[in-house]
């Protein structure tokens, strides 16, 4: 049977100027929902898992538009509530050659920031299930998300669900009054799987090392639970052309292939989407491949519009083995 | 010379689906920036007039954009201050057949609502000036808004510059705490043209009347200064047709023809290009030609993608006189 | 609790030049993904009803991308089958003014047509389901099919399970062998409601009659099970311009309002619309109502691309009421 | 054996705004190529006639275009030569209810003004010909225009090739200095079919009359080789909404059903597809119905995009019969 | 005189989803017509041979449209003929970066498979004609089309047309029962240009050989009336970056140079160019410049929208010549 | 205070096939509105100085268009003049890979070639400017436009004015009678700042020489009143690669960055943006700097749709300083 995940977070849309316009050019928007744990969601959903994600929405036709588009994806969407208020938003210029990719956040005062932590009864919403998957996001945006959060992991670990966490810090959130690094060590000390490059680890958990590699070991004695840290290197080229490589700590440090990527199609979700392959990996693979398999993935979603990762487990695994690369298949 | 006008008011992006599509079935919306009282100030900026719209603007590249779209049309945009925050926006389905047009505000706690009325020297402002045009929307804004509106009009009272008040009472916006039967009469007294139905009356002035020419007798008992009162009349027989009159009292009760509109472009600044038709009419033209002006431009209007009226002064006028309907001009 | 409904048939993918284009000068496709039944499923899931299509598809993409487009509805998709085969499609030529609108099939020999009837345990499958509605298209495909349709209906007779019918005859099907006389019948006697003109009931049940009344009172005594007999009057004024009336038959004959519809933006689907406005409405309201929200239902179809009928209960009941017509609902 | 016919004139490229914007607003135009002797070419080529345009085009790239399109029409293109110079093109912004349509200009100094008329053997080509299609327009653009059409009405005459003469009066064009009082009459005299409305006769040829009738008996007084007089009534409702009727003078006036038509798609075209309709008609029926036919033709154009007439002889005929309008054909 | 060159083979739309989506995400298909040997005729068409393309159509406006289509690049159509049936078909959904690009055929059952061998004279066909043009996709469709291509290869040998047979194995085709082992040599014999690699000539002649070099002279023995023998070496770094060279053996073996292909638009029909370059060049130039023109025409290929190829003779020469690379040509 | 600059020249439309499909291809075409010194007016005006573009326009809604354009993007408009005429323009298609871009222009007999040169009073409309910008494209256009450049030039030296001078030689134009050998010279005399190549200054000032060094010091000699020359070098790898860097001779020879350009948006306006960004950069920053500053200005613009160059000073000095380089910055 396959396994049963939930994950946890804000969606908001995203309004992209049609081919690599300036904002101040731009007469059309693109528009497509995601969110960070949304889109971990969406992959794992689209190679088998059993998916529903918890988020608040408000009540109007653009909370239905998100909620369409999970279920397009297989996402089951039985644990979303709806209120009154806005839509998160963010909106995306695309950067062609050295010119930047800029984004303009509008995510304030969302439903979703102003939602009551008590409606959701978690221990039974995570009866049964054997994964649990959150970002530093969440406690990032309101003091409610972040009860949110702590009433929602504390359930999880007492069913004994699995945890990961993709700490991804941002300065420009936590605004309301929590301090990160009073706030976050209590979130994280739950994890199985964390997902943090030095900048979190120090941002969210005061941790100060040299490298990634003691910064793992300083985590591991500060969370004990923890199994496996992991990061992606990614060096910017360009707008267009970057490269990728995923590190995987679990005692040791496990490095992937490092990929080439020029003529990327959208970057946007290329982290969730490693995220994502890591969870799948890390249940069907030994860790090793797991990381391979989620970098794959991850390449291969910067070759695809929108934030989710439309590719099968199939193509990603092709591509660990370097095969059928840019090929015609008939 | 041509005369010189002050325009006032918060201008939003508007995200519209493309081709009749709904809200839950768009991937890609049309943006269009717009204001009540802005796009009175496009209207006469094409028409000849000297303008200068007032507004706050967010200090990001949307704020820029904003700012190019009125330059575009001529108006001149040194009276626009910008501050961090976000800027509103609405998204606007559009109708067709039976099915009505929905629009879902997203204008809360905008850059313009958290304006500081003290940043604008009005005294100074005004010098010169012959017109200033506001909307009822602004004082229901904010706190904020509301003060600058309150300094606002005094000034250019105290000036010497005629105002016209479009009254345009919203329910959904007085969230602030301001009564607008309380807020609304003090800044409605010193217009020499108030747009406003009896709806508007009743609610912002509390002025209750059987018919539009009683309500415009009280109105005018109310407030003495008042020289015209003008409101349209629509029929809505479907999302894409309309029919449209005008009516203005001088005193009496002057009626436009009454346009048959089948077939509609875009009727979001419908009544924008009507006020500016009247304002511009009555400053050129006697009342019943300039309300067959206005009428005629509001009419042209609905066949203009945008809210921004971009058709000539010789069309408008050309329809009032039945000319060139539908031909093709070589 | 809600309904519970099975549809079944096969699902085609619609490719529509943009525009108004002509077959000959089209260089781009909108699609879409539809049939009969499915759009059927889709109103209901739209409108609460648990809904599951069950169909075959190809294995392959296309057969992915109809699966998402029935989960983005709210359709249950686990009684869908895949095997190696084609897609159905047709290619649909949208007409104007007198110009008429054209199809061109492209269906034969899908994976549809050539599905195993034996796969369905349809005992297993319509345990607990309250409607299950077919239409005179799916035995009109194949002999497998037919198969397929016959084990259906009588599965589901068995189980107590409510049976609607759209007869909905196609002289261009039939192409297999049986003779819709002698094959149909059989079929047709389980049903409670049926939907069927006066050239369907002749030409699938032999009922020739001189009206719709008649024929609905010789259909009951051939088919004494059927509680309700309805059909849709269409006049076409021109492509973008039709009239449409609902007629249901319960013993006595009611009429629904006749409805004006210029303006038309996509007519296909317009019909299945109908039927599931039936279908909610004689489980919710009496049969004159359910006969409105049905006509309504399938007018404001006629306002939305696609195959589906993306408008809530309550905007099809404010049509019945002759509410919000063509309005602009802030 | 289908009929063989030439048809001779410019062609320019045509720039339209999309989606009824302004001149103003468009940031894109669709572009086809057309000229009122080609659209007739297009319409008889499609229709099974025999046809060859002979006209002058630019020696680049735009030039090929042309010739492209010619040929995807079926229209034979080796009468065409090529000179160094420009592709005259118009810009053309639709309009929308009562806004009227506007052509902007940019033909003058094309390579076609600046033909060389003797590099065409018209002896040689008019051999074999059936008919010979031209109008007005060629002999209104520069002395070397009028020239060669002195040259081909003279051969085509004098081989015995039936003419046709669409007079299509500009007072635009005429710039070069001729008049056309002067130099029309000579070139009218040999026509067979002349296409024209009292403007076009009392500024061509100097026939003033009082009504349509008395026009085409002074005509036939003047140019006795005339058998067939014809011209067609638009009344615009609005630039989407028109009625159009046909009236062809034998001798007596025979009128055509009279059309509505709302929802115009492209009106450029429509008069030339009616001449192509009385050209064809003329062939194969007699002349009320070649009328109705011609009418018909021009009806159906109005919902075609694009200056080319592409419907069938079936497609007309069934209008003329009132069948199948606006029909979904499956 | 332009030499005279007729090529055979089913022609079929193409769809693809625009912008590098994915099927699963695509709501409109780009829709082209094309064939392997449809678009030799085209390369050939633009070049100034005199090109008849011989096919079966289905009688449906998608056959008028194939029609068109070959009409506007100047590909005869007089030796097509239609009947009854579907268009071939395929779905193609164009890679990017790693993500190879995907191919959905859908070709079952054309018009073209089910042609009837007995209606086409290939005898009066080939008078005069200096060239004939197929490939191995023809004899793989239908015993129908084997009989086709049987009678068409003779015709021709027999009338004294140089043959070039473009091998092209299909491995899921060749579906309704002939062995290609059996069926291709008697085929191929015939040919003076053949275009093959080794996997192609094991295949189709059992010819099993360590290099091109040798599998070309083994060839030679089995097939002494062959002259040329040619194939294209492509790597594929990523979808949108391949690295292409020509090799040609006529005797000892030609290479060309190698191009690098970074931003490839569009390789479908790249290989088709290749050969209409090799058919064109070996007309005119000695066999290693025929060569370098044939690769410059594949590389300009791949940067042409469609399968056509729209470029010219001196843009292949100044390819050829390095000249004119990337420049902005005014 | 800001500086105040002039502008002087033709803006033309532009008009390109989308998605790099050829001429023969397009079916619609991108339209935008530039000028060698437009473009270097609407750079400078985003920055913050006080331009004012003089031009002479078409009194039609092109014209209007070209002057909304202007003022969108900051452009005073009021030393614009309009009168009959047409607005040049010319099509560019936009290459890819090894297929060059091609122009066609169609300019010949503007509004502006036919220009008054009398109607401007240059000793008023230099007063109080800092800077002019003028190319060698306005005298090759014609007689009138050669003495309009004649009269600014002298004026603007006369007021002390400082000059650039793009020289930007144009074999294809200069076909009125003048010979640039004879005309450049005396305009050119003035200039502080040149911008010109080796094949410029021998095409319009006779300066032969071996290198750029060199060609600079002899038109010093020949100039003495210039204090800058400079050029860009691109190399072109391909229509979406080149490489660029600028060199400056202040006396000695300066060079810049060189900068790799793959995956170029748009490079029309690419020199432009360099002129503009030295004009700023000798305004703010010595030398050195400010030719580091005006070629990351330039490759920026390669990024952006248009002739425009919408980035900021501050974008163009981190590029300088190789910060945010392909980065995603929120």
């Amino acid at each position: 049977m396959n396994p049963k995940i939930i994950t946890l977070g804000e969606i908001m849309m995203r309004l992209t100027p049609e081919s690599n316009q300036r904002f101040t050019q731009a007469a059309s928007f693109g528009a497509v929902y995601g969110g960070a744990e949304a889109n971990v969601a969406v992959s794992l959903a689209e190679w088998g898992f059993d998916v529903s994600h918890l988020t608040v929405l408000p009540d109007n036709d653009l909370g239905k538009a998100v909620i369409k588009s999970l279920r397009k994806s297989g996402v089951k969407t039985d644990l979303i509530r709806t209120q009154a208020g806005r839509l998160g938003l963010y909106f995306l210029e695309v950067g062609a050659m050295q010119r930047a990719s800029k984004i303009i956040y509008d995510r304030a005062d969302s439903a979703f920031a102003n939602l009551d932590p008590d409606q959701f009864d978690f221990e039974e919403i995570f009866k049964g299930v054997d994964w649990f998957h959150w970002t530093g996001i969440t406690p990032a945006i309101s003091e409610n998300a972040y009860q949110l959060m702590l009433k929602a992991i504390k359930a999880a670990y007492k069913q004994g669900v699995k945890i990961s966490a993709d700490i991804n810090y941002r300065r420009n959130l936590w605004q309301y009054g929590r301090n990160p690094l009073e706030a976050m060590p209590e979130l994280m000390q739950y994890s199985t799987l964390m997902v943090a490059g030095e900048t979190d680890l120090e941002n969210c958990a005061g941790i100060a090392a040299n490298d990634f590699q003691s910064a793992c070991v300083k985590t591991k004695e500060k969370f004990p639970k923890i199994k496996y840290i992991t990061t992606t290197i990614r060096n910017s080229i360009s707008a267009t052309h970057n490269q990728l490589e995923g590190i995987l700590w679990d005692g040791e440090i496990l490095r992937s292939k490092n990929y080439d990527m020029p003529g990327i199609v959208d970057r946007i979700g290329g982290g969730d989407a490693y995220i994502a392959g890591l969870i799948y990996g890390l249940n069907y693979f030994e860790p090793q491949k797991a990381l391979e398999f989620a970098i794959a993935a991850s390449v291969l979603k910067h070759s695809i519009h929108g934030d989710a990762n439309e590719i099968t487990v199939e193509e990603a695994l092709m591509l660990v083995e370097d095969k059928n690369v840019g090929k015609l298949l008939r």
